[in-house]
């Protein structure tokens, strides 16, 4: 018996589609697109992938509408589906190279985000206030795929993403090199209300169901809540990601 | 030709499922039971959704999954469902009776929240931050339902929902009994990360596609935006709630 060697996750193709989708990659990350196929070339949209992919140099197709549902599994690509290399992440052994030396450094931890959704929206978070990293559980989170592409709408191009094998081991490599690690649990002692964070912070956020886990947990330095109503369990992670997100932020450029 | 009069979109029933979902419902407004079915009576949770309906004293049948998954339309009820009446919503005319005379007060106001999803991490989020009313247009907006119910995990039960068929005219009712009207845009002037908001601040989200409709834009005091990275188009609708609320609870308690 011969054992199959397991792809690597991070060398499987992403198709994306959809005018924004292929808009963001030829703008932002054109080296990334193997194939692009078009079928509309004549109004406004087409026009305007048309001239991105010239002026990138990116070879595209014109193709039938029914063969772009084909590529793309469905009917809602608007008429642009491209074949994609996966943006690539850092790993572990990067966390040191790539953060060591930041001064005022913001770092988003996620640990087992499964629902897509959620996992998007937290990317695009964590984009649209300029954190230096996320760093996420390669084994208990959902896939990065076209469908994290699609929910972060695009983010996933511009963060850099550390892709782990052991999150605590990670934890720990950022708190030898000077990152304060926050959790964000609803039984944290501290208050976001009430929080000065330091200039190197790493925040932690677990599933929805479950929170962060253990381990993980009890490697942080100290965990805080979002106080909240007794009359709701909790916000939505991708809601309470923003709220947390947003502080740091704000208390960075305040 | 006889024209059938339309059903008040408040009047129809709600079918919710689910543990959690039941659980609040006894626990928070039981009265608003109309039938409750349970397939499971033995293990810890059907004891417990058995126990809370004998204390509340509502009348609920045992019956076969199967049946279960016939009255809530599948399977994912986790062998409990019941048919509750909505939790019913004020009118515009209540705007006067029941704000005008709030000292300290946020209410937010949702302008055509198509997606379900979003729209029930608003009102789970305005519960959290506690809010004193959500105002809704009727009729550009997803209708407040089972999945509503589902997707704000029972805040519709305990939020003062306005349903509205004209926004505009109850932001001028607002700003006449004081409140302060803030828009959320993109393009606004004011920035959230500065901006100190009044005792009694009312705050308009728009859809995610299309942001807040002209006419309510202008009926607003003032636009502020959440500064985000021009790497990111927008943030997701509920997150971008979860953050200006979260802001006005901060400035309210500290």
């Amino acid at each position: 018996m011969i054992l199959q060697k397991k792809p690597k996750k991070n060398n499987k193709k992403i198709v994306i589609y959809g005018f924004h989708a292929i808009e963001s990659v030829l703008i932002q990350r054109p080296e990334l697109i193997v194939k692009l196929f078009i079928s509309r070339y004549e109004d406004k949209r087409g026009v305007k992938i048309k001239t991105l992919a010239i002026n990138k140099e990116i070879n595209f197709e014109l193709i039938e509408s029914k063969k772009i549902d084909q590529i793309s599994g469905h009917s809602k690509h608007q008429g642009f589906v491209a074949e994609i290399n996966n943006p690539g992440f850092l790993s572990e052994k990067d966390i040191n190279s790539r953060l060591k030396n930041l001064d005022k450094s913001r770092i988003l931890i996620l640990d087992s985000i499964q629902d897509p959704r959620n996992l998007g929206a937290c990317l695009r978070s964590a984009l649209a206030f300029e954190f230096d990293a996320v760093i996420i559980n390669k084994d208990g989170s959902s896939p990065i795929n076209e469908h994290i592409f699609k929910t972060s709408v695009g983010a996933i191009l511009n963060l850099n993403i550390f892709y782990v094998t052991n999150l605590s081991r990670s934890i720990s490599m950022l708190k030898e090199i000077g990152y304060w690690v926050l959790g964000l649990d609803g039984n944290g002692e501290g208050s976001i209300f009430s929080e000065k964070f330091s200039s190197k912070t790493a925040v932690v956020l677990g599933s929805e169901g479950s929170g962060i886990r253990k381990l993980v947990k009890e490697n942080c330095d100290h965990l805080i809540k979002i106080p909240i109503s007794n009359k709701v369990e909790s916000l939505n992670i991708s809601v309470a990601a923003g709220i947390i997100l947003y502080e740091l932020k704000k208390q960075q450029i305040t």
